[in-house]
């Protein structure tokens, strides 16, 4: 069955502490070539049926709506996986 | 900076209680096109110069060993962000 994929992520301008967290355990741990960690979701919404254009409109507006917090995080993807 | 972008999904086999619980809500507030919803993670790290394939298996290793759980998740993509 067709899969939708939304990716969101915190906003640019938040901090991001858990990514912070990661990324200073990643340095203690010898991996010094990872600056910086941001940790966002991913969801994968399967669709019964043909990806039509409505239902990808529908998709994003789930996605700006119910599966993130515009507050704190950006929509930065919503696309048909292949 | 480049950045290497980590995904990581709950194994096929498990329940993903709070994907049903989304896929739930989404029937209930109508958008009926949508029958399953899975919720992963997606890492975006950032690499301090130019991704070489020895920092793409850094961050692979570092994708199965610290940014996941293997009992329960599989990594599904690690790749240089365009």
């Amino acid at each position: 069955m067709p899969t939708i994929v939304v990716e969101v992520m915190p906003k640019a301008e938040l901090l991001d502490p858990a990514g912070k967290a990661v990324a200073g355990a990643l340095a203690r741990l010898g991996h010094s070539s990872f600056t910086n960690v941001r940790i966002g979701k991913r969801f994968e919404l399967t669709v019964n049926g043909p990806v039509t254009p409505e239902i990808l409109a529908d998709a994003q507006k789930i996605a700006e709506e119910i599966l993130s917090n515009q507050v704190i995080e950006d929509v930065t993807a919503v696309f048909e996986a292949k």
